[in-house]
């Protein structure tokens, strides 16, 4: 077999990968937490359904290369809880060794090309990476919202902690604006808010 | 709220159910079975990184959409096993009312795009249709592969009997044939297939 063909498939076995490593939301139903390979998808059907919602007149295909990719690194990092403080302590230094070790097994043009779009998705400077973001914040969000709030009570997270999560999204544009609207209101009603308590400060 | 917005959001929370829905293969670590979501987001990133190593020159865009979309209708249909016949028996109509109702979600323009992509991929006529079901096709049985042969062992699936869903990417492509050999290898290696027994004539 080819070797680039080999260093090809050895990473699509690796990305495997990303079906285990768990999210703290939980699926709508709440039978288990959600994995980042579901999390990706997800975001890519967002943006499919919004893109035009948005005046968003850049590139889609972009847009969906960054959303199906931009936490491939967490294979080797781990998932880190969007509120945990400490956890963000040294993420980033776990996630540039992740993506080295991650991206380094591609034949070289195709690694590149990975990381490239990791680094515009983190750099959140670009049309399509700040679209991206802001449907990594709102999917996050409402992923909480439809499962009623169960991993913000399990971790003690109250409503005015979500909104440092759901700032951006909500200064992007007016639709995103309105869909939240809607879940909060939505996770007023059924009481979805986690309160602090001795663990949860 | 925007009753369009409104429709749209209605979706999105509809398409969680994706997460929920299994496939018979297991993740590669065979800890669970493998959700239609993480399905057709691992067949993107197949995509992604083979589109080049075939020459394909088509829409990637379209590629993409088709792949992350074709198995949505499975959210009220329920997902056929590959290698079910009875199963197969009124798939068809079962999987067209499960289109109706979900994609009857959406708002006008919105739905009839979702519903084309499905026909598109379902026909598989164009050549990203093709791209796309080769990729259904070789990740389904990579995954099983990768996974040891646990859902071939659990289903009395021999050898043999996988090569009716590698024919299509074999002949679509020498860098599908290619990595279908290695993977056929690796199962034959590790003893992977299963046995037909009495419940699995």
């Amino acid at each position: 077999m080819d070797s680039r063909t080999e260093q090809i498939l050895d990473f699509l076995k690796t990305t495997d990968g990303a079906k285990n490593i768990l999210r703290k939301g939980y699926l709508g139903d709440g039978s288990r937490r959600e994995s980042i390979a579901e999390h990706m998808w997800h975001l890519a059907i967002w943006a499919m359904l919004l893109h035009r919602e948005i005046g968003f007149e850049n590139d889609l295909l972009k847009t969906l290369k960054l959303v199906l990719t931009h936490d491939l690194v967490e294979i080797y990092a781990g998932d880190t809880y969007a509120y945990d403080d400490k956890g963000i302590d040294g993420q980033r230094e776990r996630e540039e060794r992740g993506a080295k070790k991650l991206f380094g097994m591609l034949p070289d043009d195709l690694g590149k090309e990975f990381r490239a779009l990791w680094d515009e998705f983190e750099e959140t400077k670009t049309p399509e990476s700040r679209f991206a973001k802001a449907l990594d914040n709102i999917q996050g969000f409402a992923q909480n919202c439809i499962s009623g709030g169960k991993s913000w009570k399990e971790n003690g997270i109250g409503k005015e902690r979500t909104f440092s999560r759901t700032a951006f999204p909500r200064e992007t544009d007016p639709v995103f604006a309105e869909i939240l609207d809607r879940l909060y209101e939505t996770a007023d009603k059924e009481g979805a808010w986690g309160t602090r308590g001795p663990e949860n400060p």
